[in-house]
């Protein structure tokens, strides 16, 4: 049966090889639209626009069964294999080194959604061609689209990106990357210039130091959930980014509150999801430590005028 | 007339050299206990102890006069010549290349306290040779004390710079900072180790991204002022420190309430220290203008449950 989801998400869903200080997984579900599902289950029904190949197991498959996320755009091709990524992490656990991508099923990635799908009113365009981002955006009659992007859509197709930046309404990358689009080293200027391109917001990942929220007329920020022990940051953005839509679709409204109260939940879902490898510690999360981890936040920022 | 202040500093004054993006400026007034002394000065009495030669002119004197900081325990040197930093700044304002630097009658500095500032109740350690603070930690009578340092020191004198950070209440340093003086990558890691050594409290510059303030129980971070133009970022540490110390001693206590509103002091005075040269931009500073920031800090992290 068909029926539409609060929440769609056009990603990759990837088989990852891992290496960390702390230990290697060679075979890791993974992918952004797999990250941002899972994490965004927890506030809302999700679907999920994707492909897989054959090689793709019923256990891969549990993870989404047990999140009850819609698989029906997740196109599995017979003989396909799916996308690989393999990286590794140094001691500081900023930055990825990618060891081999597989691009498989992903490469001729086409996807095709489902009439109810259309009908979505959330929507997150993962980190995939600008282009496949846009061809998506445009079948979803949505009320509210986010997308993420990366440095190599940034140096390669930045006339295409500017196009889908347009089309969107809040943009959510880290802020390397923030700088990296505007060519501004200033992340309050890039911020600035970003937003004169179209969406209405753009929300930056700062990694450790935690989310900031920009607005035309607004700014918040806040810190990191402090976390001594980051065992793997593979799929903290989608995430934050699956934390974040997941309650704004949820909430079913778009106001500073509501956004404000997103970018904590998109922060708690990332400071889980990062505990352990692939999907590991949010498939046995429970609703009262992410309720925990938000009242955390307030005590964390909170002082007296 | 000797007077007892709340607040003391020993550290640095200097003539800085600096070159930023935006433009360079060949005679500048620096130095930690300049910048920490001018940012105190807004909130309590505040009283230097450091070295200047006969070359310090008139028009560096002023800055002190202008915002009544105590300058008894400020030796000046006949014949001697006052302590020279230059630095060189690129686009990232984050790191400042150091091109030279004369110690001057700095190397001879013996810190000499008058009676009175023994009986200072709130010391502040600029960054200087950790021996030497500690001399001055040993003469005060103090009931607050807070250290800064530096890699230089962390590097070269690491058993000399823990003895001198276990007899103070709190260390005030940068995360790079932190995570090497620890040995430890993970900051919040990091903090716990440090709060093994001694102090009460870990207080963490963090630049652009805010602020953190670690205890054996509590943890508070704030995001940074977000500001459009850093124009020179030289003092930014020792105006937080300033900014810090000078509310803590005009509140008279230490509580958590009160810490947390120090920190945000802090922020406020760095984010105006940073819009200029030297302390240009606070020797017209008004207090209105102090408490518009703080303000403004709380709707910038501010969230309902």
């Amino acid at each position: 049966m068909s029926t539409t989801t609060p929440l769609l998400v056009v990603g990759s869903v990837a088989i990852d090889s891992i290496t960390t200080p702390f230990g290697s997984r060679e075979r890791s579900l993974g992918g952004s639209a797999t990250h941002f599902s899972v994490a965004a289950s927890f506030f809302t029904d999700v679907g999920v626009v994707a492909v897989i190949g054959d090689d793709f197991t019923d256990d891969d498959k549990a993870v989404f069964r047990e999140r009850r996320i819609n698989t029906e755009n997740l196109q599995s091709i017979p003989g396909g294999k799916t996308f690989r990524w393999a990286g590794e992490y140094g001691f500081d656990l900023n930055t990825a080194k990618t060891l081999d991508t597989q691009l498989n099923v992903f490469a001729d990635f086409n996807p095709q959604l489902s009439d109810t799908a259309k009908r979505t009113p959330f929507l997150f365009l993962g980190n995939i061609l600008p282009t496949l981002q846009r061809e998506v955006r445009e079948q979803v009659d949505a009320r509210f689209v986010a997308m993420d992007t990366m440095n190599w859509w940034i140096e390669r197709t930045p006339e295409e990106l500017r196009k889908t930046i347009a089309v969107v309404d809040a943009l959510i990358i880290n802020d390397a990357e923030a700088r990296e689009l505007a060519g501004e080293p200033n992340l309050i200027r890039a911020a600035r210039k970003i937003l004169t391109w179209g969406p209405q917001m753009l929300v930056v990942k700062r990694g450790e130091y935690g989310a900031a929220l920009f607005t035309r007329d607004s700014f918040f920020a806040i810190p990191a959930y402090p976390l001594e022990s980051v065992f793997d940051p593979t799929g903290a953005g989608d995430s934050f980014a699956g934390g974040f839509m997941g309650y704004l679709a949820q909430a079913d409204k778009i106001d500073e509150i509501t956004l404000r109260r997103a970018i904590i939940y998109g922060s708690v879902m990332a400071s889980y999801n990062v505990e352990e490898f692939s999907c590991d510690r949010l498939r046995r999360l429970k609703p009262e430590e992410i309720r925990a981890r938000f009242h955390q936040f307030k005590e964390f920022t909170h002082f007296e005028i």
